[in-house]
């Protein structure tokens, strides 16, 4: 029962096979694939074209598969860029895409260009993200406390309930979105700040332990790559929500946290960052968990985008 | 220069591209691919067909793809096992495959048939896995010593001179393959034992932290997940090597093993290991290395067969 729960959870979360990405148009960007979108935005970019001189196209390769692309002129991430922000702001303005109703002001990159200073191929507001089916980047943190036992307790926040997506859930102890131009760990030592208190000498000491990686297919398609630091505090210490975007905290056994999360209780992400720190612990075993192998195949899916670039290879 | 040379590192171990999985002949037992075949092993089936009274079958589908099964008389695990035995033995005898010079008397399970009490397709001699394309499991374990810096210092074995495969290359602390009937963890506790002399009750110790899982195509196609365990041993114990499998264990830094690992000292399946270890422990980052994802990627491959089943579905 408790062992099937948590494959349903994976599949709740990550229903899209790789069957079902054919249905997509890919967006295609000097020949790399870097998102990909339903036909629906394909139609609405047609609808909108005139205001950017149709240089967004909707075109078809030799085999007849329909894709996304700009104007052969539009070479640069700047002109990429503005492009989007026309186009996505219209999308708000005629409310086209639910998505937008969440409108961040905030821009996540597309990266992997390797004619480009910075590496990206274009910017666009975070909220449009699942409309273009663009690689999204994120950091999640579990701050963990020792006990006398193997297994840490671990710090979980719930969600205020003035949220706009996921009110009341559970959720790790901090996360946030990478926006343009940070790293994964410049978030981790913001976001500790600025949700729970944690301050960066404090901080400073997570450990990135991987990345979790997976797709969801609401309000358009995200492809979500989140980088999983572990964070050990003090007995003492005790996270307190400082933005309004966590209502509270709780200090939970691996066991609770375990009952909580088949009860359904954990947001999405924050489902599958506790499935990696079960199987990292040794918490899930395949002695115990008949589907042990899926999920860590499900929770590190190869996605469909270029891999987030920081460093420049030599 | 070294950034690059990660990846080249997982390149040089995992070369089979998916592509490249088209040239292999599907292994289908009850409607489930359980390996893959090169052509050349396709034809010793047949010219060896006779003798099993061809019993084991080269045939192809409706598109005209060739793939190999049982006949349809042959139905229960046991039946399955004799057959290849059969075979396996013929072409050992007649020296057919440079594997089999490695024969071990050791079988692996064929996992994944929700219609055998055992959840066995069939049974394979260990050596005779890569002819056919079958997954292959194993255990790994990274002995740990704390230090007063964040990152702890790792036995390495090197192996014997005398190792027919890898002499003298570089290895985990601990490793064996997972006999038919086997769990992870009993494997470790008893190859800890008779490999390093770590006794039963600090390698129960043990914690499971995830696998990883890579092709290679050598002497035929293997797909292999490791079992990947961290033991953190006191300061003042010494693994010994017991049984001439390894030469000899020096305790390393993960600067001292990072310059080895780079060097080419390692074999193939620790060298994954070792990246593991280096992207669990934070010491691999995104901010530093441009292919991290790609590595993460590539040491939880998606690999072409049933996932081991211990635990029943309930």
């Amino acid at each position: 029962m408790s062992a099937n729960s948590y494959l349903d959870i994976l599949h709740s979360i990550d229903p899209v096979a790789n069957e079902d990405l054919k249905a997509y148009a890919p967006f295609i960007v000097d020949g790399i694939k870097v998102g990909l979108l339903e036909e629906k935005v394909c139609q609405k970019i047609l609808e909108y074209g005139h205001l950017v001189d149709n240089q967004l196209l909707v075109t078809s390769n030799e085999e007849g598969q329909a894709y996304v692309t700009f104007s052969a002129s539009v070479t640069d991430s700047n002109n990429r860029t503005k492009i989007l922000k026309t186009l996505t702001e219209a999308w708000r303005e005629a409310a086209e895409f639910n998505t937008l109703a969440g409108w961040r002001g905030e821009l996540f990159a597309i990266h992997g260009d390797p004619n480009d200073p910075r590496g990206f191929f274009f910017e666009l507001e975070r909220s449009a993200s699942p409309i273009f089916g663009i690689g999204t980047y994120g950091s999640h943190l579990n701050g963990l406390v020792r006990t006398e036992n193997k297994l840490p307790k671990v710090w979980i926040g719930q969600r205020a309930a003035s949220k706009q997506t996921w009110p009341n859930f559970l959720d790790n102890t901090v996360g946030g979105g990478i926006s343009s131009g940070c790293s994964p760990k410049e978030i981790i030592i913001k976001e500790s700040m600025e949700e729970a208190g944690i301050p960066s000498e404090l901080a400073t000491n997570a450990v990135l332990t991987g990345t979790v990686s997976y797709m969801i297919a609401a309000l358009g398609l995200e492809q979500s790559t989140l980088f999983v630091y572990d964070l050990y505090l003090p007995d003492d210490f005790q996270p307190v929500p400082q933005d309004g975007e966590v209502g509270a905290y709780y200090l939970y056994s691996f066991e609770e946290i375990e009952q909580l999360l088949l009860d359904g209780k954990f947001m999405p992400d924050a489902a599958i960052v506790i499935i990696d720190l079960f199987i990292r612990f040794g918490y899930l075993t395949p002695e115990t968990n008949p589907h042990y192998q899926l999920l860590v195949y499900g929770i590190h899916r190869r996605l469909e985008v270029p891999p987030m670039s920081l460093a420049r290879s030599s």
